[in-house]
């Protein structure tokens, strides 16, 4: 009886910190993507570990996040304004598996909508995204991003 | 090490209370787009305080919540019914702000699908929407929502 | 002030254990998204219970999850293959209703992306999803499920 008590005791405070974990993280996520749609190089930057790792579909190799992205997110910006039209990055079918060493490792479903001025918005991409993510200071940030493209396949 | 103790139950409390604030957020939009998709006005108004304003990019002025929104969902409803066509609401990418007063300030990306009888889905508009939710005999309800459109930016 | 101390810690609790719950379902949805999209019948089929019943509006009649969908998965995975393109289900909009005997019913929309090979995803259907999950072995499994699709109501 005891020990069937603490089994649920234990379980219970398991799933606590699971959704805990799950809630921060869905929350970290809604924050980067509406700081990568306001192209808010500086706030972005912040998000990744000094020495995150970037894989991307459209690199032909890895990229430091912090350099190498500020400049992406900033080429994309002026590459919008010109061309009219707004980017939405939404991730959803969010898959939290926290590691031994207190770690996240994440995967999910990235979708890119596009809106040219004038309205008609669609989809622009599907992609997959996995990161691992690490807590520093309080806060957590991506130390490795990788993202694929279903139509790159 | 009991402050470090002490610290470490405290941060634990609080990403606890977090995430259960997160999910009821979570579950109230979802019941609430569903009752805006089926145009149910009645229990519409009672998601929003009797107060409460709407800013639409659609609508010159804020209106009354309760009262101005039940006249727009009708009207809303019987246009779609008209042109044989279906609206699906989404929102995603939440992202929610507990303030000190108890209430939460929410902002996320708003999706509307539209599916004609006969079929082929697509988007019609990503909006983003920016509430004031507060807690009213003991249920979450919009206090202010304003919505704003990427392609009327 | 006792009674509301009381009170006030037990809707805690409750909170809670919704915030697990909701959680756990989101969990479950994106891996099972994840196994579908994969086409992985094996793994597919141990997301539902032995006896599980699948109501789908492209089945003439109800499908018992298990013998039933294994066919179906590969099938589609087949077709898909054969048409060069891939599909990405999401849900959203994610209802939880926990039930006296502990089971639960959900509610949730339900989007199924294509991306033909060489890019341009866009949005095929646009289900609302309903299941009944139990929690057997540890883990929650579909008992019951009815899709229902917009362009066909």
């Amino acid at each position: 009886m005891i020990v069937e008590l603490v089994g649920t005791a234990e379980r219970m405070l398991e799933s606590q910190k699971f959704a805990a974990l799950y809630a921060q993280v869905q929350q970290f996520y809604a924050c980067q993507m509406q700081i990568l749609d306001a192209h808010d190089t500086e706030r972005w930057a912040g998000l990744f570990t000094e020495d995150a790792v970037f894989e991307l579909p459209s690199l032909p190799e890895p990229v430091r996040a912090r350099a190498g992205l500020a400049h992406y997110v900033r080429a994309g910006a002026q590459r919008q304004r010109r061309a009219g039209r707004r980017l939405n990055h939404w991730v959803g079918m969010l898959d939290v598996q926290p590691q031994a060493d207190g770690s996240l490792r994440t995967r999910c479903s990235a979708l890119v909508y596009v809106t040219p001025s004038g309205g008609g918005s669609k989809v622009l991409y599907v992609c997959v995204m996995e990161d691992v993510l690490v807590r520093t200071r309080g806060e957590w940030r991506t130390a490795h991003r990788r993202v694929t493209r279903d139509d790159l396949a």
